[in-house]
């Protein structure tokens, strides 16, 4: 089980559950934080190089954390991180896709000066035809075991 | 005016209006994206690291392109990105915080094979004391001057 930096192995593995990406939720978002025709209107996003209605990647990024949280990589511990590398869009998100992320450690870096470490997870989003449609390497901080 | 890839200078520099975080967007937003208690319940995130309420990041995030979407620095072109460089959270963002950002262009490299250009923007947001909250450098297509 995982609880603490000290629990976590280069090339572990964890695989979220799903979340299903609807036309209604894509433009809820878009409206209130990227408010750009090819994610608020199919008509015209037809004419974009979407060639159809897509989420924001900003959404599909919130979509991600959210699986994230549900995976509890950290045990008991919070997702909390510093930034994220490898930020990546790699295809579309559509009206209707189901999304799940799964992750690998990639970079275990103990603290020399406070009791935590840094821990990198390389995390890639799939559709339901098993294309990867993004990518993120969040730069968390994990507390060590007590002594 | 900026219009096309080809107007676009190093050094160039935007700023945006500004959008004010309220306690109940961070509550809806979390509880959508991010349920971790430092963003969604005032008293557990006392006993946190944040030492009180603070906004996902991915919220901050959110915010942020909000803000770059109205600044439109491409002109009538979208911003349309393959990814983030150097996605960093400095510092929490608080109920009640007033975000502005403001954009430096880093990067500009033209395409050998197609009419587009990438443009790197860096983008730091800011809170009403004047502290950098968050930084992000979308990586942005945006068209070349048609000959």
């Amino acid at each position: 089980m995982i609880e603490w930096f000290d629990d976590l192995k280069l090339e572990m593995r964890f695989k979220s559950g799903e979340v299903t990406v609807s036309r209604e939720d894509i433009k809820r978002f878009a409206s209130e934080f990227d408010p750009q025709p090819f994610h608020l209107d199919e008509a015209a996003a037809e004419n974009t190089v979407f060639k159809g209605l897509a989420a924001s990647g900003w959404h599909t990024a919130a979509l991600a954390m959210n699986l994230a949280v549900q995976v509890r990589p950290f045990g008991p511990h919070p997702l909390l991180g510093m930034g994220v590398d490898d930020l990546r869009w790699m295809k579309p998100v559509r009206p209707g896709d189901v999304l799940h992320i799964e992750g690998e450690v990639v970079e275990l870096t103990p603290s020399r000066t406070k009791p935590q470490g840094i821990a990198k997870i390389k995390w890639t989003a799939y559709n339901q035809h098993g294309e990867a449609v993004y990518t993120f390497t969040p730069i968390g901080i994990v507390p060590r075991r007590p002594a």
